[in-house]
């Protein structure tokens, strides 16, 4: 049997800005320590900004989110305008705050917000084929956004979980290095750094997520 | 028993002019999975230059090391300047590109580099207080062109093998996920990306290489 693969989005490099470096890591080691195999993507658009990674002050620079990502990818990565469903047994967005504002508009306008055309385009494509989607930290607030009623988890944060519910999906609490499976719709998620977290943490609940996704993909489309 | 404190100094952020991040990462996992305590560490310079990390081609940019490993330790990192070796057990260096151009200059001038003057001391100063030192990748060669007669291994590299042995050093071939121990330095290496290995193979690394130096803790000073 070929080994499964696994598509997974990143939005930058560092939890400010971009993708969380941690839970990018760890989600790509989780694939490997299970036999299957990765494929990054990136859109290729512009950071919103830069963020001093020391001090949280916005810097003077303009930095591309496809070629940050890059760097967490050792380089294999591609446009996601490029994604096509029918190649992935399976789909990862881990979080950062790159994963609210270069992949959606999330961190401005809440439930509101708009999803990067690409971004959205893979989630819908990939449900639509039965497959499972896997979200880390905030990530989970774009599945709600764009497929709506799915059941997600982002930890213990209230207000992130009202805004869950005014999208149209429901919130299930968990702690550090826990997961929700919604069956029915082949979504698994962890809160990692929702929650003040242990890097190991973010490990437990990269490599629990990878192995409900593998095993939700061993199950007849819905 | 209070839990033991690693001290891991970054280069940046991204294998080809930075730390690799993976080995970062997963070196910062194997830390908090064996129930010891990090601090990261950066020399306050700028990179050497900045790499595109799709095409490896140099871009118009200069970044920090600094502010670009701070993407990494999530802001938890402190200027190299600052170390004290009497608060740390033991010492981590990840591999990278980075650790070559930043840390020293051995990717320029191979056995006849300079040490960035913090790196050296950090290195000297935890070697005479008896404490573990650990090296991922590339980072060996630090080691060996600081310490001189240590046995270190870059896994299956001939020409950086010859180099360590010009330094003084002895090279010890490893392969994928496998440590070399220098019981009497206390130092331990692993190859991690010098050679071709999936990301598992470099938590496996990671993983032992911390044991091996939480082990090396417990044996009395030389």
């Amino acid at each position: 049997m070929p080994s499964k693969n696994i598509a997974v989005i990143l939005s930058g490099c560092g939890h400010r800005d971009g993708s969380e470096i941690h839970e990018a890591t760890l989600s790509l080691w989780a694939i490997h320590k299970h036999g299957a195999e990765y494929q990054c993507f990136a859109p290729n658009v512009m950071q919103h900004h830069v963020l001093n990674h020391c001090t949280g002050e916005e810097m003077p620079e303009q930095r591309n989110v496809l070629l940050e990502s890059a760097r967490i990818a050792r380089g294999k990565i591609m446009d996601l305008a490029n994604f096509e469903a029918t190649a992935f047994d399976g789909l990862v967005i881990p979080g950062g705050v790159g994963a609210v504002k270069n992949l959606c508009t999330y961190a401005f306008a809440g439930p509101d917000c708009t999803v990067n055309p690409d971004v959205a385009h893979a989630i819908k494509a990939m449900h639509q084929q039965g497959k499972p989607i896997g979200a880390l930290c905030i990530a989970p607030v774009i599945l709600a956004k764009v497929l709506g009623k799915v059941t997600v988890t982002v930890g213990q944060d209230a207000a992130t979980a009202a805004n869950i519910s005014a999208l149209g999906g429901n919130h299930a609490p968990t702690w550090q290095g826990e997961i929700s499976v919604d069956q029915e719709n082949k979504i698994v998620t962890t809160p990692c750094y929702m929650l003040d977290s242990r890097v190991d943490q973010i490990g437990a609940g990269a490599d629990k997520l990878i192995q409900a996704m593998l095993d939700l993909m061993q199950l007849p489309s819905a």
